[in-house]
């Protein structure tokens, strides 16, 4: 134990390094230096322990053992090694860590396993770098058409293909076919959020990816001279966007988990303190894990605006431009994981997640599983991400019994 | 009827082309080079008309003919030659057009008043191009410090001093001791608000231009990621921001005219589709023309901003950074303009003035009023800014009326 402690400290310390921003945070965004720096860190570790490793046609890493009974089928584990801007050290990266780790361990402990046994460091999940995320898991497992990515440019304006040959792939190159032989794939994560923390719980078993829709909403009135314009006479797009997300989110605390619901942009105009707001744009940001339930808030949240603008005499126009059903885990797998934690006496939740991840892309096609480790006070995407150490362990041995129970037995 | 019609068009032509500015709106600003060309035109005009023209040490502009019986008492009318930023053709200078030819009018019906006669335009009003509003009415009845100004600049650097030095005024000289023979001042200005022409009333009485107190209030929760953070665990200070503002103005509509309440500038951080907002920052504009009522609103306004805080587990920070107390007009001159709108057949309508006028510094220390004409769809501080001419013209001819019961009676 102690030793697999300092060993993962090591590790994410020397990963931390590549990409480490002036701000405090980790910087490593798809095909830049720091990228490539990291994925060619992580290709020697795992030669250095004996794993084959190889980069697929997306820039996937992938580190394996061939499996003695089964070699055909493959049980895989990882994450992805891009990070947001100044974002922190775990987001990702843990999960490839944390793999890398449980798969050495059962490689020392039991040699060959009778699968085939693979740690993947997914190219980008994050869609920092370009306006298209999950690059890695959608490669992985799909043909992704890239010629929709052939004009698409970083804020630099670096193009994707060039972005892509300066890392040393070929965007003209045929993709990978889609990989038919996974046969599980468990992925360890931070939560990212409080509630494990706030339930004093070790281990989170996710048995759904929330599916989310986002919304611009602009409600449109009349700006007025704050002064010279009695209440009667308004037309105050503000007071309308108050009371859209006053009752919205009355109702979203009564209805509570999984459904969540934010407001997180919001901007009058001409936001002059003695105008009275002729028109206000604003964002909704709603998730739940139940694809009917999500229909359903939804539908209520378009209607509900669209009242209260007509009571107020304000245009209104609503553009969903996210659309993104949930995405269930795999049911045998989410038992297996609960089983592990019950074995090794982890005190853990059985839990939906919030955010997104690799897994949603790869859990249609494939039995696949998240586990999370509690983030301290939910912090992420930020410098001050963190997670205790006692935590990062659990996860690891949570990882490896897993693994063990799907490669060996 | 007609050719002052003609009058009117001519010189608001005229005046309207100094200070036009690339938006299409007029941008005058104190001191500058239209301020100088527009008060040297007034002042030209003023002559050839046979009053006397002379800047007081401030920058004011007064053309005077001198009363026959009463030389020592100054009827007064007239408002401010400044303009906002990409501000209308009527604000202000409408004010001193209509004075000088209701002027123009009574010498040429009736020779020299009883009284001293004087029409004023006024350096400043808006404070647009200085931190400081009112630099000409206050310069008029009262001692200004000059000395607060002396390390003000505008926002090209130049300094107060400096400008008045370009405008050819000289800073350092001694001010004019505060006037103290002007027994009533009457200013006419357009309406700038939609109240009249709602009414369908072609002149408006004032009775008192509004108290206002401005806030800026800072709300502070946690920002926290809109995926991972249930319902129960937010600090959403857009909530509490909403919240405030849907039961205030809840309670502005139902207490009604001549209260208004307007929360004109929000701003949530970090502003994003996906984070919680963590901190929101807004404005606070409430206006009434009754000190009490005003007060008494203001501190349901800060206890119940407190309460919602308090409720939500949000700190908060409140700063009243305005504190105008209402002024009331003279009853007499109130009277007089309703007498005179009456006897000419005028449909008026007695109201407060929600804005700020020169009219405001002047009546604690002299006998003052003012009478709007509608400003069409309520448009002002905007290259829009209109009315209909045939109110402009009834403007004067109540302002002219007025005059002569004040000069010559």
């Amino acid at each position: 134990m102690k030793n697999n402690i300092k060993i993962t400290e090591v590790l994410l310390t020397n990963l931390s390094s590549i990409g480490a921003d002036a701000q405090g945070g980790l910087t490593r965004l798809l095909f830049d230096e720091n990228w490539k720096q990291a994925q060619e860190t992580l290709k020697a570790s795992f030669e250095d322990a004996g794993l084959s490793a190889a980069y697929d046609a997306a820039g996937n890493l992938i580190g394996s053992v061939v499996g003695s009974e089964h070699p055909e089928e493959t049980v895989m584990t990882g994450s992805h090694v891009d990070t947001v801007r100044n974002g922190g050290t775990l987001d990702g990266q843990y999960g490839i860590l944390a793999g890398f780790l449980a798969i050495q361990r059962l490689l020392e402990k039991h040699g060959t396993p009778k699968r085939s046994l693979s740690v993947i460091s997914f190219a980008e999940e994050e869609g920092s770098r370009f306006p298209f995320a999950f690059w890695g898991s959608k490669n992985l497992v799909s043909s992704v058409d890239r010629e929709i990515l052939r004009d698409v440019a970083d804020k630099d304006g670096v193009s994707f293909p060039q972005a892509m040959k300066e890392a040393g792939f070929d965007f003209s190159a045929k993709a990978d076919a889609p990989r038919t032989d996974i046969v599980a794939f468990v992925e360890a994560h931070i939560e990212q959020g409080a509630v494990l923390e706030h339930l004093d719980k070790q281990i989170g078993v996710v048995t759904a990816i929330a599916g989310q829709k986002r919304y611009n909403v602009r409600l449109i009135g009349e700006a007025n001279h704050a002064g010279t314009t009695p209440m009667s006479l308004r037309r105050d797009a503000l007071e309308g966007a108050s009371l859209c997300i006053d009752t919205l989110l009355r109702e979203a605390k009564r209805l509570g988990d999984p459904l969540v619901l934010t407001f997180g942009k919001l901007e009058p105009k001409p936001n002059i303190v003695n105008v009275v707001p002729g028109e206000v744009s604003f964002t909704v940001d709603t998730r739940h894990t139940d694809a009917a339930s999500l229909d359903g808030f939804a539908q209520y949240v378009e209607s509900t605006i669209r009242s209260i603008a007509d009571d107020l005499d304000l245009q209104v126009e609503i553009d969903n431009w996210m659309d993104e059903s949930p995405v269930p885990m795999d049911s045998g797998l989410i038992e297996l994981l609960s089983d592990v934690c019950s074995e090794q006496g982890i005190d853990y939740h059985v839990m939906h997640s919030g955010a997104g991840h690799d897994s949603q892309i790869l859990a249609p096609k494939i039995p696949t599983a998240m586990l999370f480790i509690p983030s301290i006070k939910g912090i992420s995407h930020n410098p001050a991400e963190g997670s205790k150490m006692e935590d990062l362990v659990a996860g690891i041995d949570v990882l490896e019994a897993a693994l063990y129970q799907l490669a060996y037995t």
